[in-house]
C-alpha cells in the first residue's frame, strides 16, 4: 500500500533522494567506499560541502555578504547560539512569541540579556500571528519563528522592522521565496524540507558578527565555523550529503519558485475542503494559516478516533494533531505529492458522506 | 578492486551495516517508509533509541548510576560542555595534554575556570604518554584523551587518580574493555568505531551532575538530555540508527572482549613489520603505541611518494600521515579486517625487497 507520509518531522523527503542516498551508502560514485566512511577532508566530501553551499545560495538567491553554514544541534541549539553571537553583553533583544518554538527561543536568550517579548498570541492559544508591536529603542535584533508547526500558523511576510532580523525558518525554509537581504540571521533544522535530522542550516550576514564583546566557545561561534567552512570539526557528513541531494531535486523540479506554487496548490486544496466540509473546521485564523502544517479539528470530537483509524487504513500516516491543539495536523512539506493531499481530501469527503 | 579503508575518521564501518542501513533508508522494516522520514517520537524510532542505550550498557558493562546519551556536536562540543556541567564557577580542573585533541579540550575549558595542565608530552612532539603528574588539591576532575589519532599514542590504563575522571574516548571507545566505574564522564564522537559522523555518545555518572552552581543552557545541560532521554529536541536519527546497527554487529561477533583480541592481533602484525622492516620506523614510544592508529615513517623520506603511490595502487586508502607527524598512519578501527592489515604488511615487505 502507498503510504502518504504526513509526519511533522522528521518527515517525507523525495523517494529518489532516499534511493540515491542508499546507493551512496553502499558504494559512493563507484569508489568502492560508502559516503559515510570517507574522510570529511577527502576531495570527494569537500565537493559535497561546496556543492551544498552553492545550492543554498542559488536556490535562495543569497546576496553577497552572507555566509552559509552547516552545523549540528538543530534550532534548539540556535536558540542560544544566535543570542550568543548577536546580543552584546547586557544587551537587549525583541522577540515575537507565536508558540512553542518561539517560547523556547525566548527562554534560552534570557540567559544572555534583556529579552522583550514584544508581541504574543498566547492569549488565543497561538492561533494567530500578531501584527502590531513596538520594539525597545536599544534592541539589537528582532527574532521570530516564520512557521509554527504545532499551531499551524505562518508569517506571510517578514515583520516590518528597522532592527536586525533573526528568523527560525526550520519548518518553511526553501518552501517559498524569501528576500534574504531583510535578514541578518536565518537558521533552520534540516529535518522538514531540507534533509534528514542531524544538520542545521545557518545563513548569517557577516556584518552582524563580532559586535558582542563576548568570548564565545569555539563550537558556538559562527565566525569559527565561517573561517573553517563548516569543517571546524567533523561535520554530520551523511546528513549534509542527503540535504545536498534534496536541494538538487528541488533545483531540478524548478527551484523555490516552482515549489511555492505547488505548496500553495496543495494547501488550498486541503483548506478548501476543511472550510467546505461540515464535519471539520480549521484552528488557525484564516489569514495566518500555515501552508506547511494545516491544523483542523472535527466539530464532533467523538468522531476523532474513527477518522484517525480510517486515515491509517487509507495509508495516511501521521495526521494526529499535537496535544497542544488536538484534532489533526497535515504536515505538507515540499516532498509531499499533491496525490497524497487528494487522498486526504477524498477521505474527508467520504467521511462526511458516511456520517450523512 | 577491494579497497582497504584506513581513513582516520569518518572511517570504515562493517559492510553489513552499510547494507542494512541502505535498505532501511528506502524501506524500514517493510513499513513503506524510510528510517529517515519517520518521527523521532514514533514507536519505531523510540525502539531504536532504547535499543541503542541498552547496547551501550551491555557492550561496555555500564554499572548502575550512569546515564547514556546520544547528542550532537562531536567531541569538540564536549570540550566545552563537559566543563560547563562538571566545573563549578571559579573552579579548578586538571588536564593531561597528549596532543591536538587534549589541547583543544584545554582551550575550551579555560573559558570556564582554572585549568591546570598537569602533564604534557609536547616537548617530544606528543610521541609518548606522560605517566607522572601532581594535581591541584582543589581540582574537580582530571581530563585526558585516551587515544591520540594524530600522534599514534594511547593510554594503556586509565591514569591513576582520586579525582573524578573525565575521558575523551572518541577514537578507542568499544575497542577494548574499560572499567566504567573509574569514570565520571566519558564522551566520544561516533565516527571512528561506533557509527557515522553526526552523533556523540556520552556516558555520565549521575552523581557528578548538579554541583556547579551554574545556569546551563538547555542544549548544553546533560541533565536536560537525561530527563528527556536524548529526545529534548530532534536527535540525529539516522546516525543513531546506524550506530545501533554497528553495536549489534559488535555484539554478534563476540562483543568488546573479542574485538579487543582482534585489534591487538591486527596492531601486533603491523607493529612487528614496522620494527622488522629496515625501511620503516615507528614514531611513538613503543610502550605507548596506539592499537588504533599506528604512525610510522620511512627512514628515507625521499621514498614517501613512491610508497604512497604503491599503497594506492594496491587499494590501500588513507594511510598518508597527518602533517603534524608526517610519514604514514594506518588507522585500524574495529571494522577493519585483518586481511587489510595483511595487505599493508605485504606491501611493506615487497617495498623493502624492491629497494633491495
Amino acid at each position: 500500500m502507498k503510504i502518504h507520509n504526513y509526519s511533522a518531522g522528521p518527515c517525507i523527503l523525495p523517494k529518489s533522494v532516499f534511493k540515491k542516498a542508499a546507493e551512496s551508502l553502499v558504494n559512493y560514485n563507484e569508489s568502492g567506499l560508502s559516503i559515510a566512511e570517507i574522510s570529511h577532508r577527502s576531495k570527494e566530501f569537500m565537493a559535497v560541502m561546496e556543492n551544498s553551499v552553492k545550492l543554498v545560495k542559488d536556490l535562495m538567491k543569497v546576496p553577497e555578504g552572507y555566509e552559509i553554514l552547516f552545523l549540528q544541534g538543530g534550532a534548539s541549539m540556535q536558540f542560544y547560539m544566535s543570542g550568543l553571537n548577536l546580543l552584546p553583553e547586557q544587551g537587549t533583544a525583541a522577540y515575537i512569541n507565536t508558540g512553542t518554538w518561539s517560547s523556547k527561543a525566548i527562554k534560552e536568550a534570557k540567559l544572555l540579556g534583556n529579552i522583550h517579548e514584544v508581541a504574543s498570541s498566547k492569549n488565543e492559544n497561538f492561533s494567530y500571528i500578531p501584527k502590531k508591536f513596538d520594539v525597545p529603542h536599544n534592541a539589537s535584533f528582532l527574532h521570530y519563528t516564520s512557521n509554527n508547526t504545532i499551531f499551524g500558523t505562518q508569517f506571510k511576510e517578514a515583520p516590518n522592522t528597522d532592527l536586525r532580523l533573526v528568523c527560525d525558518m526550520s519548518s518553511d525554509i526553501m518552501t517559498k521565496e524569501v528576500d534574504i537581504k531583510k535578514y541578518d540571521l536565518i537558521y533552520a533544522g534540516a529535518q522538514k524540507n531540507l534533509g534528514p535530522a542531524g544538520v542545521t542550516l545557518v545563513i548569517v550576514k557577516k556584518d552582524a558578527l563580532g559586535k558582542t564583546g563576548r568570548t564565545i566557545p569555539s563550537m558556538l561561534d559562527y565566525q569559527v565555523h565561517i573561517d573553517k567552512e563548516s569543517m571546524f570539526n567533523t561535520p554530520p557528513c551523511f546528513s549534509i550529503y542527503t540535504t545536498m541531494l534534496t536541494m538538487e531535486w528541488l533545483k531540478e523540479i524548478g527551484g523555490v519558485e516552482e515549489i511555492q506554487k505547488r505548496n500553495l496548490t496543495k494547501s488550498s486544496l486541503l483548506y478548501d475542503e476543511i472550510d467546505r466540509n461540515s464535519l471539520f473546521e480549521g484552528t488557525a485564523k484564516t489569514e495566518d494559516r500555515s501552508v506547511m502544517n494545516p491544523t483542523f479539528i472535527l466539530r464532533d470530537k467523538l468522531l476523532n478516533d474513527e477518522f484517525l483509524q480510517r486515515s491509517i487504513d487509507a495509508g495516511i500516516s501521521g495526521i494526529k494533531g499535537h496535544r497542544s491543539v488536538g484534532g489533526f495536523r497535515a504536515s505538507m512539506y515540499n516532498a509531499l505529492d499533491i496525490k497524497s493531499v487528494e487522498a486526504l481530501v477524498n477521505l474527508m469527503r467520504d467521511f462526511e458522506k458516511s456520517k450523512g
